[in-house]
């Protein structure tokens, strides 16, 4: 019997296999976006097991077990990773239809060389068999990087981090390049009780005693070159449903003094605090070549009780409402219109927005950089083989698809590269089925071109990660 | 020539059509949420003949008809049943592509045998055959319940009501069980010029004198109690785009002193009142075990002309907008956070809300229940092909399709049920898709029970109809 | 090898292709909205070249080469059509999978006979070839607008248009009937600098100083008068994302008198000039018999720094907002509830709000005219694959398909007939896929006689160009 994850999983055309094999399936990885723990990298971290690797800290696992009623003992709990694994096991054959049954038999194949079905009854020679690799050198995060194909990858790090472990891989000369991305959510999270600690420690990583919303700004600066000086060549950004129409000075200063104080501001003061500062990050972003990254659409914590007992990104965020029109505009228009709009990386995690975000991009491309504002991979919920099909037909419809940057796995795990196998199937099948349909022609020299270009080249070109 | 609604209907691949022949078609119907009338079952309602049986009240198809300009007297106006018959068989063979289309085939054949498709030529045959059924015992209420293979229904109840029909209908010993819904709608809508004296009626059945938000709790409450021991197991709420981020308890008591005096409370104010009592009426259906379903995003009565001369409920209703995220995040936090969340069935009207109300679904589900807060079936708008497909897939993706309560009808007519196979041929076209197309393993045993489960296992397990 | 516009061009099923061939394929074409330039209709305009007929002033090709970051210069620049052309023809094998890549080998193919894919190496070939009959008399408007057999168009005029263009093409006796369409789109953004001064060209028109809404009211009906007795069929708005549940006859009253002066009234108060000036309009509309047009969802102008250096209608509008649905409902009810609704055309150019158009649409229909609330075809940024798709689905599910008037090109340019045939090819592939896969009967006579409906009949009934 044919293995589930076959050489042509998921591809049902001629057309689709062929783009699949002789083009995406050869091209490397550069994972631009992920939340891997530089520190894990740095010390070639082992996993105790599967059930570590799998479970120790993946929501969206936590999320189906929970929908599966299993107690929360097997899920955050202190039950033994044996024990999760076997709880995660026996639910797996009921999560067909969900990404995480493709993602999981694409990990076990692809790593451990596994075909059996992950079930009750085969928990235990696939946990014996995982488990042997990952307590061998074969397992460790380098090795699994690196037995991935990966180029180069971009975590998410605080301005504040002192990036010693970027700096320590980039000395010591590990084959992936490893990039820190900077990303400042506390900073722009002013109505946060976090925020006025946040501050302290930021203007302390700055050397800046910060008093105004101009010390928030000389701060940033200076940990984004520090940043920059380090091989950063993103930021990334993350907001609900944010009003960029807001532009009041005055507010945004108010803002910061009561969050400085420990008040919370206005919503008003926080979204003219928030306009601000994109506005003049946007501007340094654009200055220094890099890539601006936001992420649209996620309303967090929605779970009191799980909050409290467990803290965020348990499981319990979800997609939020779109984002006005007139907001988006704003934000990219103020940039535009100084010229100093940098590259920029538009994620929604409403999908119903998809079409809005990728006719938006269109309304700002220019001459600098081709593609240069990006409508971003499916992201999150969306990030499954009916959303990636979603995003990468409006971006086709609206946009154009052969500018894509494509794919990045936006995960905590060392076992998800695969997600880049997945979308590059995805895309094949899709755009095999163009040809296949008679819809593209079956020109495979230069629509393999395109695949290639979307799986890595253009990314690569865009963020160039190795100025 | 093979019937149109033939054993292979919408049955695609070979795996679809062993998953619905071997596993699907077999499954008794578990009807748990209609508008069937209970007078009507107890009193084995006949139907003079099929113009009445479809025509007397189905807006659904007064909707088509009217698109098609048939005059209203033909709609719901004083023609006789064979004249708006013969007006619906004309404008059948342009419904290809509607519900309506497929579902009246499918009446047709299921109940009647009738191969032939309604249209001006054959309704004169097609009038005759199926009246020679209605007319007959076997096309009384009852037989059309039971030839229709229904273990349990669930009609949709006032709090007021007596219940008198279940209850005798529960003496009498009908195979089918007829369970009550305890849908307090007019007792929450306060801005109704209404809510005055349903206050009264409510207070009357429930022996309380109503003057306060208080009051009318005791009132619910004893009607639920009442409810409860004629074998009520869910409740059912209707609202549009509800704002339940808006807690203020003198607002919600204001809004109760207003609403009895006769005044319109103020938007703020009804919406304080509602948050307060469903919030007060979930920790009530958690406390017993019942289910809680919300049905959110219809905006009703939108041709004042028509509610002026026919009423409510006459086709004139329509998609609303999208509920806000932190609405939505409210409702269900309130109740989770003093663990008096009850099991919940969230049906959205706007399908653009399809992947936010499965992702908000994930963030409270727990072990007491498996699939404790469910995304629910394809609703009115939705339910036809193409929204059922997207309402499924969105769970799939997102959440667990194979905890999935699956299908109800939803209906005010006796012939409804195969809607029941409609939705079961489509939920087997999808898997066996899957199956076909190598993104789910050809594990029939594994899958075919998984299809069982949504069929009915699942609900059954789930609203417990026999507790 | 097969061309790959070629007779079964995304026709995948023999259904399809019956459908097609037999059907669709023959009917001529009715232009019920577009922008063609009257007088270029009545000097029967030749273009220099392939590069002015595609290039000069087509928004949608300025996009994607933008987003190739192919120089301004070369976009809307003043570069020679030769070297734009060349520029356009390189980005073109990137731009696979949007449908400016199947418009414009349709055009190629049917208006040049050209098979071969337009690219860097095969510009100048191309170029010779389409330029030869565009300096031909071939090549001319009229004889491009004959070839494509257009049985009527209706351009989109200001009501202040003299309309001597329309009324010299009538004199003159054009084969195909040139109208114009009635669009105030001045008289009502009362928030536009530009609104006195439109007034004023208004009044003049009109024989009417305008002072107050009234005479606004008069001199629109003067040149509606005007309009119909040239011919006019239809009206034409557009919004980005109105609130027509604001009714205030004083504050629109206010709105009136700041606009004269020059004032930009508050958004309350322009929307209850809007509000008042749509229900007026309406009435004058459904007394004529005339069709209004309403095209709802689009954000204008959102790059300042283009629109500084280009103007309006550059490739710098976006996807707006949804509308609310009870916007939406005051609009038509207002007119419906005074029996003052005329046929009406819902276009939403954001798609999320399909199925609420739709659904709307069915509460105000009536048997004055079949299908006399329209949802109109899939628009701007919908006008490809996929949004059709979703737009005649969404209509199929939601109202009755066979009653839709179908398509229209929006266009600029003689040479986008062919998008008639694109439209033709989906609606027959969609409903030859119906037939293929069971779900609709194999009723070739009577589903034929629908898509002869859809492409042409309907359209030329509901809109009666010959009245």
């Amino acid at each position: 019997m044919k293995s589930f994850i076959n050489e042509d999983f998921l591809l049902t055309t001629e057309a689709a296999r062929r783009l699949y094999h002789e083009h995406a399936e050869k091209m490397p990885i550069f994972d631009y976006h992920c939340h891997l723990n530089p520190a894990e990298i740095y010390e070639n971290k082992k996993f105790s097991d599967i059930g570590e690797a799998w479970l120790a800290g993946d929501h969206y696992k936590w999320r189906v077990m929970r929908a599966n009623a299993v107690p929360e003992k097997y899920v955050t709990g202190d039950a033994d990773y044996r024990e999760k694994f076997t709880r995660f096991a026996e639910v797996m054959p009921g999560l067909i239809g969900n990404p995480i049954y493709h993602w999981s038999h694409l990990e076990l194949k692809r790593f451990f060389g596994i075909d059996d079905l992950l079930s009750q009854a085969t928990a235990d020679v696939i946990w014996d068999c995982a488990n042997r690799k990952l307590q061998s050198p074969d397992g460790a995060a380098r090795a699994l990087i690196a037995e991935s194909n990966v180029r180069a990858l971009c975590t998410t790090d605080d301005p504040a981090d002192d990036l010693k472990y970027h700096r320590m891989l980039a000395e010591e000369g590990f084959n992936t390049k490893v990039l820190p991305t900077f990303r400042p959510e506390k900073a722009l999270n002013i109505t946060d009780h976090g925020f006025p600690a946040y501050m302290e420690k930021l203007g302390e990583a700055a050397g800046v005693k910060i008093g105004t919303i101009s010390d928030v700004k000389t701060a940033l600066a200076q940990r984004l070159d520090y940043f920059e000086k380090q091989g950063c060549r993103l930021s990334d950004h993350s907001f609900g449903s944010p009003d960029f129409t807001i532009w009041d000075e005055k507010a945004a200063e108010e803002a910061v003094r009561k969050g400085l104080a420990g008040d919370i501001p206005t919503k008003y003061e926080a979204a003219a605090y928030q306009s601000a500062m994109m506005d003049w990050l946007g501007e340094q972003y654009a200055e220094k070549g890099l890539t601006m990254q936001i992420h649209i659409g996620a309303i967090r914590n929605l779970n009191t009780l799980r909050y409290r007992e467990l803290g965020a990104d348990v499981g319990c965020d979800s997609i939020g409402d779109v984002i006005s029109a007139a907001s988006l505009a704003a934000l990219l228009d103020r940039m535009a219109v100084k010229d100093r709009l940098p590259k920029t990386i538009l994620y929604t995690l409403n999908a119903a927005d998809n079409d809005k975000i990728a006719a938006a991009a269109g309304c700002f491309q220019d001459e600098s950089t081709a593609g240069k504002i990006q409508f971003g991979s499916a992201w999150w919920f969306n990030d499954h083989y009916d959303g990636m099909t979603a995003q990468i037909k409006s971006l086709a419809n609206i946009g154009v698809l052969s500018r894509f940057v494509g794919m990045l796995t936006d995960s905590r795990s060392f076992l998800s590269y695969p997600r880049h196998e997945y979308f590059r199937r995805i895309l094949c099948e899709i755009v095999g089925g163009w040809i296949d349909r008679g819809m593209a022609p079956a020109d495979y020299d230069g629509i393999g071109r395109i695949i290639e270009d979307i799986c890595f080249n253009n990314v690569w070109n865009y963020i160039k990660p190795e100025k």
